[in-house]
């Protein structure tokens, strides 16, 4: 039952009772088929099909600690120091074999903070919260969810709390309370790949004082509950796709593959007891987010490093298509690309080789480390697409439809003109301009750069974790004493 | 009859013979009225329209060197270091006013670098170039005309020179000399505003040998001549611009102007002895080139500083309506942002203040600080535009089509979630953040970031000048001199 | 009478009275013949020698606006735009020949600065300290003298103004007003060529409140006048100059030329009422600190952009020495060193180029260019240094000393083991590799790395002027306009 | 027997015979208490100290993977990648507690890649160095030396081989063949602690051709053996370790601690058969360079990084003790600072994460990462180093030197003026600047920035490696297959 492939995965996705979306002024009938979303579907499907290939199920999958069962990787508890590494590893190797954003990371996530802390809660409050979660973990690892961590909450005005918003609606929040569950309001915004998740899993986004106390809510819905309407967010580029033609998937860039995000709106869902992970229990939020931050903070360090290796690839062959790939400046400008890359990669795989088995059991990565990987993905990221496009030259910004080529009128003339290096196929020319346009401006480029900058959390979260964690009383010392000054 | 206004600028597009233009595949009837053209001849309007607005016409008339009469800066000779400076001045007015790239530097470039050069041939080897040039640029200034500077041919196999290549089209050339002109052939790549111009001056794209001497051809062609046909170039985002409702034009970020780039093919294209200015003179070509690209490398130095004041506009008012403009984080992001700007506008302002007066009477930007000056504009602008994604929070690739804001069924919901500070209007927010999104990720992102790379010449292109230019050995001996070593 | 040669530049120090200074544990007896502190004399010299130099005269004067005299530029009151930019010009031009900082500009920018800002004051409040300055201005030119502007009080506890610290001696204040004059105590940090001036042009630090009166006090001291106390600072690598040998002066890198900055403690000295050029008037300090700010951040834009030149010619030379000036890599980093400094250089001339003329009749540069030219000022030469590191090898940090090349037991090993490139005299590498290290880490750092951070501005000081110049409102209308916001 | 203390290392060194010395002109007979020599003794004392510190000496002790014994983790043969991690973090603690270069890293790197290269040539050629060298590393164990990894030959002509030399000696190379072991000659630049080292493990500099075989030599000599002579390399600010006064300790910054390089000369060394370890098997120089290379770049993302703990401290400190420790500004360079250093960090460990078993038996790190690691290494100090001048202020390049605050003739006044915030000792503050122009321009710097840059090799070696391991046809491929290119 574990272990789906892509197309069960997308067959599961016809499943679910009928979702509410709207997309350009739409209500969508069927998602799995619209062609700007099944490309976001493609790519989540992807992270099942590798786990069936038999030189990536090893990365692609692990062994349950609840239940010892073989699973996807992207459901899995971690157990060890490898297992961290490997969830890098298992990232970068989706980023290289998309290009985009595979959106499944968001939930593996969430199952490892969502673990730790009800743990935690438990422990000090004597909750029941850990036990509840660890059976909804089997279903996850036994059904092979997809799973949105559902966190940001739209916040409204920045300089207030939730419980000061003029509508609190803008976080989300309990609206009542019964015997069997409680009913939820509010909306999470950014949320990658919520249309093609099977479950919801929602945490605070904030750690919250006493008074928020309605907004410290952790519980999971399905992605088909009654009172869920999902906003489809608009990327660069994305009326491309809807030009289903063969110059249209030349245009694309990368015709096969995208991302997503939305604004998913509860609108008074309900929520049975057995799906609520936390209730009231505010003073672990700030644990919830921190712990959540950390491991989505990691994820940067893999993923972007898989879409990273794709831009240097485009850049070697662009190199070569356009003559050039033996000059020195496009080498040593190709080799800057690869040490940025690897940088992040570097600061990835530091961060978990350094982490730590929690009190549940589990394993979280060093903090301060993934906070300072993250950071470096906000900035790596923009110089090496900066550098895709010196090498590319700007033929990917003012390059004629595909249209041009396939139009018997207008096919031979521009085919002439577009030519590069001898013996390079016109159309692979422009087919490879293409992908660094998606890839740096288009509907890659919001993954690869904006998401960079602002998944899991803005690069000013990080500076103040990254301050927070230092010790800076502990350097200080050293210098004093270097200096010979007495404290 | 000089000082067109914008909207008898776009009467006389109306008025050239019809034009070869192909377009997502298919022929376009009407440009001027065709919504992707339209917004890129709404941007040279404005270079028409200002020159009527008592606030700027002073900068954006001159006297003329050849007639006394006032024209539009765009047809000037430049006639003193203050004209370099006032040069960039208006193209920084320009970039402010229309957000993206306004075309029609590169002709006023042309002008100025084919008269000086036709000066030093005419001198060198007794051609009357000069005086025909003369007569032509009469001729613009009286018509107020907007003028394609037509430099870079597609190139073929970089490896090769153009008499090598083994199709010769890839480089524009003379495949016939009558009595009364010649025939040229070949294309021009990249071509800004092609469309929108009057008349396409065409200049060699490198230094020539004598076996290139056939490619030694500057001449001008009406846009309308026969044998021209336009290929234009797709840029990101470009058919947002086709939802002509009010939600396109919020998700437009910039509904009324935008750039425009072609492929140009001239296929036997006529051009009378009168309109001839180089043909078979390749030792010149090299000054056409340098001067030439002189002049645009300086242009960078204020259309792009002109277009980054709107970023940090943006940055100023996205922080406010997301209630963060106090942050110091934030203020100090958005004095990086004009810091780096203005670093931009001094170079521009440098290279001119550090110009001087050619033999042919006009004036020069200093070539090293011009050179200079664009190296900057192909990293700055990229770091611009990073922060401005930073400042500007997630939203601008995330948010849902504006269409949402307008259909009834959605649109209080998605208000309620889009709100940001208190007293901000949600859907002023939207646009903000579609403005956002275009200026880095969409159709005016091609202008401000890739174009800021290639156009007036890829970085490697202004190394090689910069290094030519700094008089090494005259720095050696300062350094030898201070430490003591004989010569 | 004006224009000294260095050689009586230097024997008019030996003429003013005694003065008290301090070094290393040590009363100077006579510090014209220090050795320390005779290479910074002998920098200041050079401002002095080539004002003779037909090649340099026409740089290094000008014609007084007060007498019509040819004066040195250093005593010059900017007459237009050109003079403006010739000062940054003479500048890069002494920084080329010095290789460190000549300390003489502080007084030329004070002398500015207190020109235009006493013709404010008595325009506003009917003093006449302008026409005392004239005069005092007349003095300085027909004496040729150096002065050093006097701003950098140590100011104690930043938290506090100056009239709240519980010293207020860390302020130079006026302690007692005569009917002749004004007694002033306190000290000026970090005065660049203090020991070597004839004058002292006392200016305020910042802007001060009503209650900050007494330390509003602009006034002129001679340099030996009653009261005054000299403490030199130390430098990098300072002791070497001790080593008079001429293995010290390899070993010096930069054997002839150095900077110089002291501590000086103004201890109850009297000043002439026709020496007072401001006192009591808060006001006007904001006023004098920003212009005279402006003018110094102007001028690193020119002198370091000369000492720059030098890293770059070493660069050039070491390579040439190594035997790898053709390597790819350094080529381009010798063009990458070479392009930065000429960004400062351009910014140096564009807020120069874009000044105006002051109500007092003086020009003045553009405050915000000028604030961004020296930001500038505070990266690049870090990033210039650490290329030449790079290039250089590391031998400049590991070389045995100058000795081991002299010393007959050692001599001929220590020079077999040192050579380079065939045909390169090893003693010329080592002479290289120790100006190198002069640059980078020794006596010339401190002018050309921190002096580069600190000098004329902390880089905070210039982001809260840049923040205040940028207008951001009239961007924020830009950005709104171009989304169709109205406002 | 094994684990000395400092003092015992010290005593060892004393006990080993005569070495000959030269230094500032000089033959220096007592190395041990030489003021500049000592403090870069004292800084290897620190290594073995640590050994024997309960906090510490599980960090600094190893189990021999020979012996089983404990040993110091500096001779030890790493036996897991835990054992990777742990060295990198033993770095980081000696970088912390001495602030400099402590020098030891070396021969613990020599002696890994030695171990596992003459594992492979044996296993190739039949040859038996490596029991050979597993003698040897068992007396290195159980003696615990200081052993000098001597790798980096003076080059003379960098464009021609070691064979093609005028002067062969430029490279160390066999002069001698004799029954009972080899004669060699020339010298080894840069060598760090090599007065310091009880043994020289040399081996050679770069891949060997056939014609090189002479220079294909590795073996060890004593460093009191006959025929060695070392020249001593000055330092930036050298000479103020000579002032022995407790002003003269102030103004050294860090009085106790120091680094050292020398360049050491092999005059006709006789080398016994037992201690040779490669000789002539020129095709496996390639390796030992390479695999050393990598042991010691990984080395550089540990011990600078605890040098970097020291500057962070510096600044955290100094801005105290300056009264601006809550700028927000000041706060925000001080956790970039922190940020950088933790980058480097984490290349440190993520090389060493990704590390692998060699045939040999010992663990080798990631060579692609090791150099991105060392890459990084040659940017970020310098950047951070930069920080804390902005943050420090130009005090510690102006203030006068500590005598002047013994001097009871101007102690009060000086320290008056130099007072700092509230109830900060302002001896202190005058220590902490001088710490701050030992770590930035002093000897310290000489570690931290020029060593980073060169050593274990300049960037553009880890540019090579890193171009030549990133695969980049595998990263073509995804390019293509995402664009849909068949191959």
């Amino acid at each position: 039952m574990a272990l789906m492939t892509g197309e069960e995965y997308i067959e599961s996705l016809r499943k679910r009772g009928p979702l509410a979306i709207y997309m350009l002024g739409e209500k969508i009938k069927n998602p799995v088929d619209h062609p700007i979303i099944r490309t976001s579907i493609n790519t989540i499907a992807l992270t099942y099909d590798l786990a069936h290939d038999p030189n990536h199920k090893e990365l692609m999958t692990a062994k349950s600690i609840l239940t010892g069962n073989t699973i996807n990787r992207f459901c899995h508890l971690h157990n060890s120091l490898e297992d961290l590494q490997n969830k890098v590893n298992m990232q970068r190797l989706l980023g290289q074999g998309c290009g985009t954003c595979f959106q499944r990371c968001v939930g593996m996530d969430a199952l490892n903070a969502v673990y730790l802390t009800t743990y935690e809660i438990d422990e000090a409050v004597g909750t029941n919260y850990h036990q509840r979660f660890i059976e909804y973990v089997k279903k996850a690892e036994s059904h092979d969810w997809t799973i949105d961590g559902c966190m940001t909450d739209p916040k409204g005005d920045r300089s207030k709390r939730p419980s000061e918003q003029s509508d609190p609606d803008v976080y989300v929040h309990v609206t009542e309370k019964r015997d069997d569950g409680v009913v939820i309001r509010g909306a999470k915004a950014h949320q990658t790949g919520a249309v093609n998740s099977h479950e919801h899993l929602i945490m605070p986004t904030l750690a919250m004082r006493n008074e928020d106390r309605d907004f410290a809510i952790c519980c999971a819905v399905p992605a088909d509950a009654k009172g869920i309407t999902y906003y489809y967010g608009r990327q660069s580029c994305d009326l491309r796709r809807l030009d289903e033609s063969e110059a249209g998937d030349v245009d694309c860039g990368n015709p096969v593959f995208g991302g997503q995000e939305c604004l998913v709106v509860f609108d008074d869902v309900f929520v049975p007891n057995e799906r609520i992970f936390m209730n009231g229990e505010n003073e672990f939020c700030a644990r919830l987010v921190e712990s959540f931050a950390a491991y989505h903070r990691q994820s940067y360090g893999g993923c972007k490093v898989g879409v990273g290796d794709v831009l240097v690839g485009a850049a070697a062959t662009i190199a070569e298509y356009n003559g050039v790939a033996s000059a020195s400046h496009i080498r040593d400008k190709i080799t800057e690309m690869a040490h940025l890359n690897e940088t992040l990669y570097s600061c990835g795989i530091a961060c978990s080789a350094a982490g730590h088995k929690t009190p549940a059991g589990n394993y979280l990565v060093d903090i301060l480390l993934a906070n300072v990987c993250k950071q470096n993905v906000t900035r790596f990221p923009y110089e090496i697409a900066r550098l895709l496009q010196d090498i590319a030259g700007g033929l990917f910004v003012t390059c004629p439809s595909a249209h041009e080529m396939s139009n018997p009128e207008t096919r031979s003339i521009v085919e002439k003109y577009l030519v590069g290096a001898e013996g390079v196929n016109t159309m692979d020319r422009v087919k490879m301009l293409r992908l660094i346009e998606n890839l740096t401006l288009g509907r890659a480029a919001v993954g690869y750069l904006t998401e960079s900058m602002h998944g899991a959390g803005s690069p000013q979260a990080q500076r103040i974790m990254i301050r927070r964690l230092i010790n800076l009383d502990e350097k200080k010392k050293l210098a004093k004493s270097l200096a010979q000054i007495s404290d």
